[in-house]
């Protein structure tokens, strides 16, 4: 297969991409699998025009967009992505290969996940990866949140503005007595401690440790951190800043030419919006070059 | 009134930066004319999640989410902004004043108008000012792009990608002979002249010359460039850049303190989705700064 444009990632920064290359009639292809978007299990009442919807719903919706706009899908994992003169060629799960004169990094970041029963089956419905996000979604209710580092420091600091009770519970901590000091001003409860069950029924209830303690919380954020999908931009010989992210410019060019990223591989905040808004500019930016790389 | 973040325009970059901003539980208005916004004549298929949306019934979704997380919206253009010490004053054309820790400058840009009967009326029904926002829904139909510099230059190639004839309308022209070059070589018609009037019944049919001269079209793109509202940006001392867009980073900061810039007054594309993208990172950070400067 073919194409002017190559964007790996079904999410909301991918499929925004591939609206905006194909309307610029470049032949444009989207890989990924549409499970894997973060937005998925989201609800989204922050984004400009839609009072309120299920991720899942906007990203079907996105997807039709995408295709009605000429871009072809295909829900196969990217394994492979390398440079071969001046071609990008790209190897799915299933050996399908790919070559694109430009490509677009998509790919999201996934959330280091806690591991323990509850996590899954209530994300969404009391268990969230961003307090930034859902912090709203708590208010005047208790929340436990988990983590040892600045990201689980500053989603408890955050979450007092709404929750009427925030428990942050650790092994070790690992953050700077600044941030202590900042968090012991607020009504962070500290619970050491390592959790061993989030418990519910609609949605979550509490959170057992591993002592036999229990938090009577309706809210679990995991502050464990996230680990960008990078192994394909290092492939390429793009190498992410010490924060992790792909860094870009306004135009969402990435370091290497024909190469660009958008959403949340390019940092935070991990917002849809920002993610949308990316994408239109990568899109829209890949598409250009590769014309004009046809008529030079 | 004394608030947090001031947000100066109430297009989707305002109000996606007020949502953001509410959100962190600042005081946040939003001032501006709803009918200033660009958006408001737009038909919108590009924008992720939307399969098709009138811009104002957008805009009257958006005023209610920026309310409905707590942001106050005053339908009154700004006619004075100044800095005083560490606040920002905005006087209203009602001489309201308000009083902010921080701004966010979401004006939008105005395209220069051709000024000929049947602008107006007709103006998202078949008259536009943006070839890369609505070309594709002028595939197979003859169009004419009106402008003398390189925007009616790069509008008009544009268009041969969609439009089954082009013609370039122009009195002088000021563009670089590489440019006329590129479109020489495409079927865009070259029409020294000058507009009279833009002729249609339920969408435009045609166009008039001053000469007499009719041609049969079914768009018409004013491509005469764009000015953006900046004479508030400069009250405060901020220059834009030469191409008249004023800079931010990947933060939205501009180069002065607690002043944010999103939309279209930072640049093109102007795409919805690059607006709301913008606004929520700069809604986001505006909030933080805030937040921060009352910390410390």
């Amino acid at each position: 297969m073919d194409v002017d444009v190559a964007i790996i990632g079904l999410g909301p920064a991918g499929l925004q991409a591939a609206i905006h290359a194909a309307r610029k009639k470049v032949k444009v292809v989207v890989l990924g699998k549409s499970e894997s978007s973060a937005l998925n299990k989201a609800e989204i009442e922050n984004y400009f025009g839609i009072v309120s919807a299920k991720g899942e719903d906007l990203l079907r919706i996105g997807r039709e967009q995408a295709q009605r706009f000429g871009a072809s899908l295909v829900e196969e994992d990217v394994i492979k992505l390398a440079k071969e003169e001046d071609v990008f060629k790209i190897v799915t799960e299933t050996d399908r290969e790919v070559r694109a004169k430009a490509v677009i990094l998509a790919m999201g970041i996934r959330r280091v996940k806690l591991n323990v029963p509850g996590e899954k089956e209530f994300l969404g419905r009391g268990v969230s990866y961003c307090a930034s996000c859902d912090g709203g979604f708590f208010r005047d209710r208790a929340v436990a949140v988990i983590g040892e580092e600045s990201e689980a420091a500053e989603s408890a600091i955050l979450l007092t503005e709404y929750a009427s009770q925030v428990y942050w519970v650790h092994r070790e901590l690992k953050v700077s007595p600044q941030m202590l000091e900042k968090a012991s001003g607020t009504k962070v409860e500290m619970v050491p401690g390592d959790p061993a069950r989030i418990l519910g029924e609609k949605s979550v209830t509490g959170l057992d440790l591993k002592d036999g303690r229990h938090l009577d919380v309706q809210g679990v954020f995991v502050a464990l951190g996230a680990k960008g999908s990078m192994e394909l931009a290092l492939e390429l010989g793009i190498l992410p800043d010490p924060s992790g992210k792909i860094t870009v410019d306004e135009n969402c060019r990435t370091e290497m030419e024909m190469v660009y990223a958008c959403g949340d591989v390019t940092g935070s905040p991990w917002q849809l919006a920002r993610a949308v808004g990316q994408g239109a500019v990568a899109g829209d930016n890949a598409a250009k070059a590769v014309r004009q790389q046809e008529k030079s």
